[in-house]
């Protein structure tokens, strides 16, 4: 692992994993942080779905009531934890993966070792915004959640229906332009509850606001039970 | 490779590859094809940025001048295969990667090879929607391009800097909904070209038909430039 800090934004150059047994690691990573008392979101999307603009939303009104990290995995750039810290002005970093396609455990406690988790009660994990590797990787977190952004069509739980099944929470975003777009929001929720009946959806729009309140009360919620 | 037909449809389980050296591979796949007058093109994108769309509107308009055929690849589904088959009439078929993210160059010549190549003068592969894992493996292409669609966002080329330096060209789709996001063009043409300043860019919306003759003129005159 390597860190600088460009313009005091730390960026944290992650390496690739060495273990074999990722699953073995993650649930290891999963005990050590509920030990500590930290609630780790694994956020997933396809590129453009809107991720960061949705947690920079949410975070500003979280932030009273939960202690919060930000960890921006990025193949490369730092637009995002700079755009992160400037908005929310909560903790964030920017993971790189070296051109790799997703994190695993190992990865995500890299980026975790630069965080102030005795200070926090929930890490965001952005992950790398891709809806095929990232569901392959158990990161440790305590719960997986993705976005799904209108534009994108509400057939994306057929054509890549492992990102579906591990999150347990499935966010619909930009339902501003749905107008705009062929997209039916109630097939769309159906096509997910095919891929994972537990699945808890929520229709938001980062621009204007809608659902963000559900989402953060959504995440107040995972984080107490967690802490119990 | 296992093929099934359902419903007249070919669906091709495709099989990882054990080749060790795919740049090697690949490029002997580019010199047969080369040799059997046929154009291969990768088109590469993000989940829902509209290839399916933007290649039925293409075909439609090209099919009186090339013979075409299509392989359309994805985790799962097939509606990709079924739909350019009903809607354009030209050789489809879909290629399942088992999970993978991704198509190498034997992974493409399974493909190939369920194809009448013969009778064909331009392949189109739709590769998996992802932007990270296809950039990194040679399909044996004769070229390379790329859909970003506008609600993805201008700054992609900074999130994805391998994606669009491997690309000929990249198409940007949807900008019939440009009002209603915060994409600026210039902006976008600029990051493109700072990844390749030889990547031909055309703007396209395949909802208006916007752009998409000069694509399909783009087509015909690498074919031609191919068959040389």
């Amino acid at each position: 692992m390597t860190e600088c800090i460009m313009d005091e934004l730390r960026i944290i150059e992650i390496k690739k994993s060495v273990f074999a047994d990722n699953d073995r690691d993650a649930n290891l990573l999963r005990e050590e942080l509920k030990q500590q008392g930290v609630f780790l979101l694994n956020l997933m999307s396809a590129p453009g779905s809107g991720k960061t603009t949705t947690l920079i939303q949410t975070i500003n009104r979280l932030k009273e009531r939960l202690r919060v990290a930000v960890m921006e995995a990025d193949i490369d750039s730092d637009v995002d934890a700079r755009k992160m810290k400037e908005t929310t002005g909560v903790e964030s970093i920017q993971l790189h993966t070296g051109g790799m396609c997703h994190l695993d455990a190992e990865m995500t406690r890299q980026g975790l070792a630069a965080l102030s988790l005795e200070k926090t009660d929930l890490v965001i994990l952005e992950n790398v915004g891709n809806l095929v590797c990232p569901a392959e990787f158990d990161t440790g977190s305590s719960a997986n959640a993705m976005i799904l952004s209108v534009p994108e069509g509400d057939d994306k739980p057929l054509k890549y229906p492992l990102m579906f099944s591990v999150c347990d929470l499935v966010l619909i975003n930009k339902t501003d332009v749905m107008p705009y777009f062929d997209f039916d929001l109630e097939r769309c929720k159906q096509n997910i509850l095919m891929r994972n009946p537990k699945a808890t959806i929520i229709p938001i729009s980062a621009k204007t606001g809608e659902g963000i309140d559900d989402f953060a009360q959504w995440l107040v919620n995972e984080v107490q039970n967690w802490k119990k």
